[in-house]
């Protein structure tokens, strides 16, 4: 029986209540003799900065380098809302994704048709919606130098962060945008802002290159980041797989990841290079959710974006794509029986528990 | 009869045929009497650059610096597409507001009622909308140096750009904001990245203390500018006013702009600092639209947009506040007749002529 390492970071908030329904699945496996997951845990975000005064310890940065996929919950709360920038609970995601070398961050917005009336859009527009936004993610103006606040000799203090992008960053990440287009709808929009910045300049030229050189069979647009934001109110459907910025991803996909009216349903995916040795790649999990502090430990929380996260660790991280496959089904299954949390019972339901929801799952399986 | 001059420039695409119905009722207020406006007119775009090279001329700017008002069309499209940077179209846009120093952009974003169904959201989170966002335009990544790509040894290129802000720039922001809310429903919601960008750190520090200081009595919230994005699609009611810099601004209000599905109707203001000698400031008035390429000269543009924009330089610039509310009146009277250019006239029905609107209009007046 194959047996992989994987370490969860619940971290802070309802992470901890989503992520025990994640290790339900991974008991269920061991059980089936399926596959082995070897699980160890550890702190990150508020967490661990309440434990060791740091958002994540060297010694959780070390398992996470060694283990084959690392799932993630979700950091940040009003409580750390004072600590200082360098330990807020952030900076251990952000740790994380640089020093994992996690440079494609994979979001799909799916709309789920049992769901479409969740959506602020009017039915039609989202119905069936499929669409994933491919964001850079260890680049950009996340991690350029100088990021820092200077108080000048007049009293003022002036802030600067820094917006860098390479030849070499903005290639690979277009790579993966084209490669995924290929096994979806074809397509691929790269969304900068060139009529105003010169990382938009570099990125459309380097994403053009690309095309024309080693994907001249997908269809590219180039869309300018505001009507990007603009044209996925408007009709969403039109996309297929988006490319974008770190910062620029942060927000569409957000946008985009609302718009599909589960948000608690969405996962990611954040990727490193395959290293050509072993043909294996860094890669963490998570939800596109956040830690919700207002609902955390009362059992409410929808599960079901971690649980999504699991499956698309089984599908890119252990090549268990009949598994992914079949734990996506045991999902839609449990939904369409009508088993669902508060955020998407609709009015007048009677909302399942986390836990409740996470059984069903296991139980579809 | 006080006279006033006035700067027009048209620009690329259906600009110069949504400026000839402001010039219209420039002519009315001629002859009414109530006031008299000088119309100087200039390139500014695309057109500048066929005619002179450049996006925007000096002697056009020093007649910007002259005039009580710029009113500005829209500039760009795809003939422009393979220009230098230094001299593409929005070039001429970028410098009128560093010149003339338009710090704080003003972009309503209004569902009229009787549009409500054009939105792509549902009737009842979008009917009877207002919001402002008050977007910051003369710093951030926008202008801020280092702004290049460089070419490496390696052959590889390196592009950055720099954001950039000082106590100033956002305290000078927040107030426009806080001033606003006032007159308003009184709630300032700030958005920025202070869990990533030290941009971020210092903008919430700096509208926290002019709020405490300045404005205690105006209801503050931060939000992080990704989950504002997302807050806009599913609730933007629960918002008033929105501050917030020059990138996130740009993508944010787009959202906002289209989630009225009133895109054509929306205007916009580009306010300088009040000169302490003469009370007067600097300002430019712009649809929030572009300039649609796809079908200018064909006398289809929604005028509505760039004569709302006249209509904010009226209160803003004139305090012709009786006059500007009158012209506000007759547009939503054209629009309750039913008259309606193509993009919003819904299905089945005929749609107007960009002048047929613009003299309907006229008319009401
Ligand atoms: C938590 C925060 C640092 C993060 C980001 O800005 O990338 C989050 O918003 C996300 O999108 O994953
Ligand atoms: C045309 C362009 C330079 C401009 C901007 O990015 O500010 C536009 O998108 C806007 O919002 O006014």
């Amino acid at each position: 029986m194959a047996s992989y390492n994987l370490l969860l970071l619940p971290g802070d908030g309802i992470g901890p209540e989503v992520m025990a329904e994640v290790e339900k699945l991974v008991g269920w496996f061991t059980k089936t003799g399926i596959a082995r997951f070897e699980t160890e845990k550890d702190l990150v975000g508020g967490c661990a900065y309440d434990a060791h005064g740091v958002a994540i310890t060297d010694a959780a940065m070390d398992r996470a380098q060694a283990a084959d996929a690392v799932l993630f919950g979700a950091v940040g709360g009003p409580k750390w809302d004072k600590v200082a920038y360098e330990h807020r609970p952030e900076a251990g995601l952000l740790r994380l994704r640089k020093e994992l070398g996690l440079f494609a961050n994979l979001r799909p917005a799916i709309c789920y048709p049992a769901l479409a009336d969740a959506s602020s859009l009017k039915r039609e527009l989202v119905e069936g919606l499929d669409i994933v936004i491919v964001r850079e993610l260890t680049g950009g103006v996340y991690f350029g130098e100088p990021k820092e606040i200077v108080t000048l000799e007049s009293g003022e203090k002036r802030a600067v962060d820094t917006q860098l992008y390479t030849t070499h960053e903005i290639e690979r990440i277009a790579r993966v945008a084209f490669e995924l287009a290929k096994v979806r709808r074809n397509k691929v929009s790269s969304a900068e802002k060139r009529n105003v910045m010169r990382t938009g300049v570099l990125w459309n030229e380097v994403v053009t290159r690309v095309h024309k050189n080693e994907y001249p069979g997908v269809e590219l647009e180039h869309v300018l980041a505001d009507n990007c934001g603009m044209q996925l109110v408007r009709n969403p459907k039109q996309y297929d797989v988006i490319v974008t910025d770190n910062l620029f991803g942060d927000i569409l996909s957000d946008v985009a990841a609302m718009l599909t009216g589960s948000l608690g349903m969405l996962p990611s995916a954040s990727l490193g290079a395959e290293d050509p040795a072993t043909g294996k790649r860094k890669a963490l999990y998570e939800p596109v959710h956040g830690s919700a502090p207002d609902i955390a430990g009362r059992g409410l929380a929808n599960p079901i974006a971690m649980i999504g996260s699991f499956a698309m660790a089984l599908r890119y991280s252990f090549s268990l794509v009949k598994e992914a496959d079949m734990l996506e089904k045991a999902v839609a299954n449990v939904l369409d029986g009508g088993l669902r949390t508060k955020d998407i019972a609709g009015p007048g339901v009677n909302a399942a528990g986390t836990g409740e929801v996470g059984d069903a799952i296991v139980k579809e399986m």
